[in-house]
Order: structure tokens, then sequence, then C-alpha cells
């Protein structure tokens, strides 16, 4: 078993967007995440990068979002 | 702790192409994913889903590689 938590980056900062989560799909350009209390989230900006081993993932805000 | 492993899918075969993948990072258009055992692959076919609850991700092969 393994849960990992979903971070937003914007600039230098972090934010939590969902905890324990369990499932990621892509699905034409927006990835869906969903965890362990049943939510889910629809994100449009991109993955990052994924740390299997300290239970983090991070999605980047672009600098220049229209 | 988290460790995830890596298949290819191609219709409906899966081959497993890294175990125990620590680490994922998305740059220009393909995936770097990177193994307790110091291995590294770049992946240029999309990821599809990722089971962490199952420690499996899943990348597929598109049916008209040219």
């Amino acid at each position: 078993m393994c849960e990992v938590n979903a971070y937003l980056r914007k600039g230098n900062d972090e934010t939590l967007i969902m905890e324990k989560v369990y499932k990621l799909e892509t699905s034409e350009g927006q990835i869906r995440i969903e965890n362990l209390f049943g939510e889910q989230k629809f994100i449009k900006v991109p993955l990052k990068e994924i740390h299997f081993d300290e239970n983090r993932m991070i999605f980047v805000e672009p600098n220049n979002t229209p």
C-alpha cells in the first residue's frame, strides 16, 4: 500500500491540494487524482515530479498562465 | 517508503519496464524514471495511470506509432 500527497508549486511556494492519493489517471491533457476519502480532482497544470520515496507528487503552475 | 513498478501497455499486453521506481520527473515531453538500483529510463510514450495502492504505473504505447 502506498499513498502520496499532491502539491501545487507556484514559484517557491507549495500548497497541499490533496492528501492520500491512491490513483492517478491521465486523459486528454488533464490529470485526475483520487484519494482514500473518495475525493477526486482534475488537474490541468503539468505534473512535474513524483517522489515515491517521500510520498509526494508535485504539479507546477506555469509562470504565465493566461 | 513507496516503490512502484512501471509497465508498458501495448494492446492487451503489459510488459514490466522497471521495478522499484522511487522517482519520476517530467521534462519537455518525456518522463524520466529512476529506481532504487540506480537505473534510469527516459519514456516517450504517455503516462496513463498510476495505481499507488497496487504499486503500479502504466505507460501506453499509442496504436499508430510511426
